[in-house]
């Protein structure tokens, strides 16, 4: 590309450094905030730096934070007995979505990979069982993929807790809701007939 | 979306208002920058701070510059004789790409679009013609979209410069090289027929 302009030439570059941002996207962005709306360029901008000055990880369940630990975390409200372990932040973003869970996470920072070289010292196992042995937690739910790596990270934290009598669970597998049993995979249809669960017509 | 911090709301939404980002690709692009790259964040919102504080305009041409004028206006070994009149910044990228003109440009910002409320006085109109009369310029090369704006926008320049003896032209439209006859659409070849190029073989 051609520039009129340094300044210009940065923010294009800089913009198309970011994951599935290419050249023309970049331009189109920069073209936009410098036309349009150099207020919002401003606010970008501030938003950053903020982010990066400011933005914490909660030092206790590893989600993103403002500050040492997060409003979840330290909620009065929420049930501190349970733990959902998960992947990543989206899952808790996702989880909390649902409205159906009450308790506290834990976010890993990913799976254990020999493939990738993740071993579980790359993750937030070992502050997951110091949480888990605090007394209060009674059970952790494994929202993990369900992946050879994800069942690999499973069993290693379920092994470790093996004698601290804490109950470990995984959440349900099986047919999506209004999902069509012919278009489900086999695994999944496989699985979710082994895993079946009983009809209670007593409520 | 449930965010576990007011500081990643914040970038998030300020990315998912930018065009074509939507509120999933801006939670991946604030997660990537997060995770992965601080210091590309910092790059990013200096340019962007950079940009509104320093970016204008070229006072001749209406480029994006980091100057008053801008470097081809500014430049000695451009011929000033001849002007390219474009609607946006992204034409005088595209044409600089082809290294074919090596004359000055002006930006329109527009076309003249009387269904969007864009008059002459909207566009750089009248700094043009006061650059076409200086006296050194003698052809102005029109390439803008060939639409009922566009060529409202060339009949309304050429008119405005009919007694100053200023040579009007437009880019050539037809089919792309490479162009099959058979895909390309009925008004390009129909006037490709009608702008036909005699061959020269004296060269």
């Amino acid at each position: 590309m051609h520039f009129t302009s340094k300044l210009l030439e940065e923010l294009v570059n800089t913009f198309s450094s970011l994951p599935s941002i290419g050249k023309k996207s970049a331009l189109r962005l920069a073209l936009h905030l410098i036309r349009e709306d150099k207020s919002k360029a401003l606010r970008l901008s501030v938003a950053l730096q903020d982010m990066v000055e400011k933005l914490q990880f909660c030092k206790l369940c590893h989600s993103i934070s403002d500050r040492d630990i997060c409003d979840i975390c330290s909620s009065h409200s929420r049930n501190s007995s349970i733990i959902c372990v998960v992947e990543s932040i989206r899952d808790v973003m996702a989880i909390e979505e649902t409205g159906q869970f009450n308790g506290l996470y834990h976010i890993l920072g990913g799976v254990i990979s020999p493939i990738e070289g993740v071993g579980p010292e790359d993750l937030t196992i070992e502050n997951l069982l110091l949480r888990a042995k605090n007394g209060v937690v009674e059970e952790l739910i494994m929202a993990i993929s369900p992946t050879i790596e994800g069942d690999t990270t499973i069993y290693y934290i379920t092994r470790q807790l093996s004698e601290a009598g804490i109950k470990v669970s995984t959440i349900a597998r099986g047919v999506a809701f209004g999902g069509d049993l012919e278009y489900a995979d086999e695994l999944t249809l496989g699985r979710s007939i082994i895993t079946r669960t009983p009809i209670d017509i007593t409520n």
